[in-house]
């Protein structure tokens, strides 16, 4: 599709969600509060409930026994159609929408249906896309990886042995991902009461070192029996599409607790996510190759296609309750050394069963300048300085009433932008005294 | 109830599923294959579908709004009715198949709801008997912790400085979980080429180390909301009923993958849970002290209570492909350091929200003598000794086509046992090779 293309519906320049994007998400409204699948398009969703409803189809033959899909709650049953009835759905939506269509009595001169389907966003409440089943958080940003090796054991090896290797992953918690939007609770836990004595005691408090990961996620729209692994060259037809993902974490809480079977309190109590998916499909003209490295992997981790990894612009802005917003990290998703295909392949190599809606996330991506680092614990050189920010203000880690907007996009032309919105959470107080 | 009491339904004597259980399982049977609510009681299975559509309930008022969780394919919705009502109807049931029944009419004397409801265990198939959201394996059981920290890091200090303060976990795989009697194969993955060499380098290959864990799991019935902790001393009230789990793990593909983020694709790849989910009512006449520990404890894990965890008689049994069982340990699940309620205190307590049908089981459960470990690694020594079979036969870790069954139960009267029945599952060869 050319980067020229216009819509009938208003798009202003710099929009995330230009007709070169079209991305899926779940919504309600105040009038109707039931939960359903919709895409974006420039300041408006469409809903696909009343599109569907309304005859909005009757141009795409082959979705017509599936048009159940798009009265669902989730966009599971959607994402569970495949890849290639995804390319003809946003194919097919892309027509509809364009400028010179050739659909106009569909939705354009469809002055009713417009009026049903056509909701500003800003009347549109998101919510979670997909029932996710499990949620895996992968290791997969080599300069965060190498920053905090070098943060917690030096300078020699910042990389453990088996990290070039393995796609290094732990499962994470699926019950607490939220939509962007919303607030939480800083969490309480165990944390030393002091980390240099050779003793060790814990107190009970709010966490000390609230901190953001900068990440990419994944769903995926492809199961795979138990016992029957995905290879390498056939996991993209599983990737539905991307979102970005802040998975939060409270550094003295998992220092004291993560030994020796990973991080557990310190990062279930909240995972933001953008309210919509891209499909990949969406993204696959900015696809480019992963950061190189120095060893040769294991055959199943070997791809055939040399340009495996999106490059999607990220930035993380901060907001304090009390001062202007700080632009803190700006980087490129493209800056792992595992692309999603890997992870999946390894995820599921000794026969782990994946479903559609699980989401897999690339963990914190980070550039290796200053400016470009996906968490605060990076920046802060491991709490030991202090992070500047505008209005004068100054940070280590996270403070109450602080918001954290994550974005990202693809591309240049301010009129084809394929982007993902907003990751945004804002921090509330600890509750939980004891 | 007394323990004399007795069923009309034959119960023969040593049956895990006296009168005193009543465990709730999901089945299904050639002639009607969509799975369903059941109790088990003897050699039978009561069909709760059946018998909630043949008025089985008539003679509970305060189940009558709720008898379509009968005919979901699942507990969550029986579980989601809370423990007063589960105590409520586990009474009725048992009133209803003792043998001085007041309510004759409803089955004993009722033929046709007899011959509709009441199936013969061998012609009924097992299902998951929980929608799973989040599966979470603690490190609970001491004696096991301190025989791997004496094998992996020597006998000075065997327990890392956060273990009796903090009830260690990790959140694992949900999807992977299979009920007693499937078949799994033998997973594939990264292992060391030479695990003395200094320099590392895997290679790919089925597991060499394949072992068990013996775990107690349980079901959750409550959810709670992110951000509310759930009060320790309130945390029972969320624990629907309990299964025998067996946590498969791969021990050197564990060793090569562990580090930072703790155990992946070693556990993935299967968890089997036995059929029957046995209510926090049944267990709590078995209810004992857990293992004591020279340290406080924070008070949001200090329980009121004194006995917290429950006596339930484990054992394993291993039946080759080509030899007798060997009965490779008999322990008990009271050997923990952490009740499920503290679990649940720790699991919340930074505001993670828990769902109903969420799973916690207890991590690897073991004593501390000679054939009452939980696991091979711990009996063979870290891999260095022989286990001695039956019929001339040994085994360092498993071998394809063997069969492990775990099974556990409690009391002594043979005619009130309130038992799990069978954890059980095949190891097949594995499928992968590249």
């Amino acid at each position: 599709m050319s980067n020229t293309t216009t819509s009938w519906v208003p798009i202003p320049p710099g929009s995330h969600f230009s007709i070169a994007n079209i991305p899926f998400g779940i919504i309600s409204t105040e009038e109707r509060p039931a939960p359903v699948p919709a895409v974006a398009i420039g300041e408006h969703a469409l809903d696909l409930a009343q599109f569907a409803t309304g005859n909005g189809f009757s141009g795409l033959d082959n979705i017509s026994s599936h048009l159940n899909v798009f009265s669902e709650p989730t966009l599971n049953g959607f994402a569970a159609l495949g890849r290639p009835v995804h390319r003809e759905v946003r194919a097919y939506l892309q027509d509809v929408l364009r400028s010179d269509t050739q659909f106009g009595r569909i939705l354009k001169d469809n002055e009713e249906l417009r009026q049903k389907s056509l909701i500003p966003l800003n009347k549109v409440q998101n919510h979670v896309p997909m029932t996710i089943g499990d949620y895996t958080d992968f290791f997969a940003g080599v300069n965060h990886a190498s920053t905090m090796g070098r943060i917690l054991r030096g300078a020699a090896n910042p990389l453990q042995p088996n990290y070039l290797h393995v796609p290094v992953a732990y499962h994470s918690r699926s019950s607490s991902i939220i939509i962007s939007g919303s607030q939480f609770h800083r969490p309480s836990g165990q944390v030393l009461q002091d980390p240099t004595a050779e003793v060790k005691e814990p107190k009970f408090s709010p966490t000390n070192r609230l901190d953001i990961e900068l990440e990419l996620g994944v769903f995926l729209c492809r199961e795979n029996k138990l016992g029957v692994p995905v290879p390498v060259n056939s996991a993209e037809e599983a990737i539905f599409g991307a979102v970005i993902v802040n998975d939060w974490s409270a550094r003295d809480i998992q220092a004291w607790e993560y030994v020796p079977l990973g991080p557990f309190i310190a990062k279930n109590f909240a995972t933001t996510i953008s309210s919509w998916v891209v499909l990949a499909d969406a993204l696959e003209p900015f696809l480019t190759s992963s950061l190189q490295r120095d060893r040769q992997m294991l055959p199943y981790l070997q791809e055939k296609r040399v340009e495996n990894v999106w490059d999607i612009q990220l930035r993380v802005d901060l907001k304090p309750s009390n001062g202007p917003i700080t632009t803190l990290s700006r980087t490129s998703a493209k800056n792992v050394v595992w692309s999603f295909a890997q992870m999946l392949a390894h995820h599921s190599v000794g026969g782990c069963n994946m479903r559609v809606g699980d989401l897999l996330a690339s963990g914190t991506i980070s550039g290796t300048e200053h400016g470009t680092q996906g968490s605060l614990v990076e920046q802060n050189k491991g709490g030991k300085e202090v992070i500047q920010l505008n209005g004068g203000l100054e940070r280590k880690f996270l403070e109450d009433g602080d918001s954290i907007t994550i974005t990202g996009w693809c591309g240049h032309d301010q009129n084809a932008l394929v982007g993902f919105g907003d990751c945004s959470s804002l921090i509330l107080p600890a509750v939980q005294g004891d």
